[in-house]
């Protein structure tokens, strides 16, 4: 028989618009440096994982054939009732109020894999191509892939130390009004706690100013705000501040998601969102068509975890943890980058990164100067440009993003210091 | 402050498409009607749930710091390399050949959350609204959702005890060709081993069709064969089948998927892809922005449970637990059933489910006198129109879809009979 010859593949147009995530190229440039320290991975710390804590929950779990039964058999796409109260519970807790103050109940919870998913799914029930969503300048990376995946224009709010600029929020979304497309706008998207990338923190003013500015141009139809509270927890010193969702007193104009992947266990990949009513069915709809539910076992896993205190037990650790990382990144920026003229960056409260801006003629992108001598001195950080929505050519390209995460303080010690070597070889 | 008027959240077009599954009537039907017996029910069943195997993975596991952390950790987006590697080895014993010998390697296998989000995955990246997918009569419902969803129109192709007929693919395909819309042709769905809902087989000469037929109407573009074979490893007796992929000697015309769910654990939920080389990266980018990676430390326990053979022990007993109950119920079907005139159902060598053709005049669907009858007597099944693709109307309304998964041998006798008794007071 001759051989077929080979047809080419006809990929979907979703699939021509869905890019290689950049941190692929970290992590290969990560495997071919193993001796860099990297300031640019995301991970979290391995010394917070929970192995006892998962252990003893999946003992417990597993300890009857009934309870273990239950946790091994198909859940419900929307997750496990068990779960959902145990995370409006949790939910109260964060917000100071019982629930029946709120306003909600467990049916506006579902339980996905990660916050991602929840991005995600909100994502593709919502933006059509060419829909237009409102995003921080810079922001989550992984978020501006998924905007691009369904075809959304982003358009970039500049942020400073207390966030995105409600001012800036008004003026675009005003600009967007004249041109006749507010019909468009069907997002707000804010990292609320500890931006990944920025490290910030949104005001609590600025924070009640986005909702009012998404209420106000919400004449014909409803612009949501997408509250993305994934480092809330991860809190280490500063004012706390309620959730943008607090500001919300419809109920029905915030959707809010957070995860326990950076507070408890990644690999066990548990995170959840508090939907507008009107939601829920879309998206449970949409969750259905892609898994019909995430994996039941660690959704009892994290109800374990929750309910018998192991969770908060284990968060005050990681926080402790955090924070000496935290502290150890920021000394070391004082102590090696203050004396380079032009370098600034931000003292982030919580989280796991800083955000540092170099003199704005210093690239620092994958082909820059800098990102070779960094790699060369055994170094390696994510270029800020990757942090930003929309055309690469209007992104600021002399920032980077630097993670306390997996490094330990010496290790982040070092890594500021090669860093800071490669930047002021830069100079010559 | 005056309440602000509520304005309508506008969904995407994807939205609109995307249907709430079916199954949920049934799961509100199952909660409504508790003393219900149900043939309905595409859970396994929970005494072959792996509870003391799932705990003896776990503790070995998660027994170091070091093998926790890593599986506590993030994994990657296509899957953990070590499980990946198990999956191979456990490809080439159901193939019966080594993975040189098949001319793949472990680079193409991809780790998803159960082979549901490997489905969803595929038609995500290959279909555009508009593209035609060719799928048997009946098919699986959530499949049939997903193009849906995506927009795809579905070709029937008619299917008998040997699976799809390839003389009536090869037939819809030329006359898709005459109507110039053979570039539109993106894939041909076959659920290659007792097929949920029909319980059959495709036949070994007929797999070989199928590829041959994709082959010789891929003249521009590459029309692929998704081969969903969820429940290979669900084989109680009768002829063991090649995979529809063993017939695709270049190994890139067909995407093959398998899952942990049904002869392990749907709560753990994983599944597998193999798929063509260039495929991998599409699927894989798709997946980043999804969830970026499911479950890593699922993916060690189904690693451990492979590696210490506690699977395949684990699937002997699931398979003589659920022959026995595929035996109750052929009995119960040919007890109950044989004097009705004009109904005729699969005798099924593997899987969960039998399905039943009643007379043309009986229809099964929810609404219908039966359905009703049934529920009354104590009884609910899957009225088979709803595993068509395409519109209502052109869907046969006699059928059901009766599942041995969830009962005990006395329950589906006993359900049996009692749906046998709906079917006769039907002549009345």
């Amino acid at each position: 028989m001759p051989e077929i010859p080979s047809k080419p593949i006809l990929l979907s147009e979703r699939s021509h618009q869905t890019r290689d995530l950049a941190i692929s190229f970290l992590m290969q440039q990560g495997v071919e440096n193993p001796d860099c320290l990297s300031l640019a991975a995301g991970l979290v710390d391995p010394l917070t994982l929970p192995v006892q804590d998962a252990l003893q929950s999946a003992s417990e779990v597993l300890s009857t054939e009934e309870s273990g039964r239950k946790a091994l058999q198909y859940g419900t796409t929307q997750g496990s009732l068990e779960l959902r109260q145990l995370l409006l519970k949790h939910f109260e807790s964060l917000e100071g109020k019982s629930a029946s103050e709120l306003g909600i109940d467990e049916t506006q919870l579902v339980a996905t894999t990660g916050s991602q998913q929840l991005l995600s799914l909100v994502c593709e029930t919502l933006i059509d191509p060419g829909d237009i969503c409102l995003v921080a300048g810079p922001t989550y990376f992984v978020f501006a892939g998924n905007l691009t995946g369904v075809g959304a224009r982003t358009v970039t709010i500049p942020a400073d130390e207390n966030g995105m600029q409600p001012a800036a929020l008004d003026a675009a979304l005003e600009q967007i009004a004249e041109r006749q497309e507010l019909h468009r706008v069907k997002l707000i998207y804010v990292v609320s706690y500890y931006d990944n990338p920025s490290g910030v923190c949104v005001s609590t003013e600025r924070r009640q100013q986005i909702v009012e500015i998404a209420n106000k141009w919400s004449r014909e139809h409803r612009i949501l705000v997408l509250e993305d509270a994934a480092y809330r927890e991860l809190q280490y010193d500063g004012e706390v501040h309620p959730s943008v969702w607090s500001f919300d007193e419809t109920r029905e104009s915030v959707i809010y998601t957070q995860t326990f992947s950076k507070t408890f266990s990644p690999g066990i990949r548990v995170g959840f969102g508090v939907l507008p009513k009107e939601l829920v069915g879309p998206i449970c709809d949409r969750k259905g068509n892609e898994d019909f539910g995430s994996a039941n076992f660690n959704q009892h896993l994290v109800a374990n975890a929750l309910s018998t205190g192991r969770y908060h037990e284990h968060l005050q650790k990681v926080r402790q943890g955090y924070q000496l990382k935290r502290d150890a990144m920021l000394a070391a920026a004082e102590e090696y980058f203050s004396d380079i003229e032009g370098v600034s960056w931000v003292h982030p409260h919580g989280g796991l990164y800083v955000w540092m801006s170099l003199p704005k003629e210093i690239s620092t992108g994958f082909q820059s100067d800098l990102f070779q001598a960094a790699v060369k001195n055994g170094v390696m950080y994510v270029p800020g440009e990757l942090c930003y929505a929309g055309a690469i050519a209007d992104r600021p390209k002399h920032q980077m993003r630097l993670s306390y995460g997996v490094l330990t303080e010496e290790g982040i010690r070092e890594g500021m210091k090669r860093l800071a070597s490669a930047v002021k070889s830069m100079d010559n």
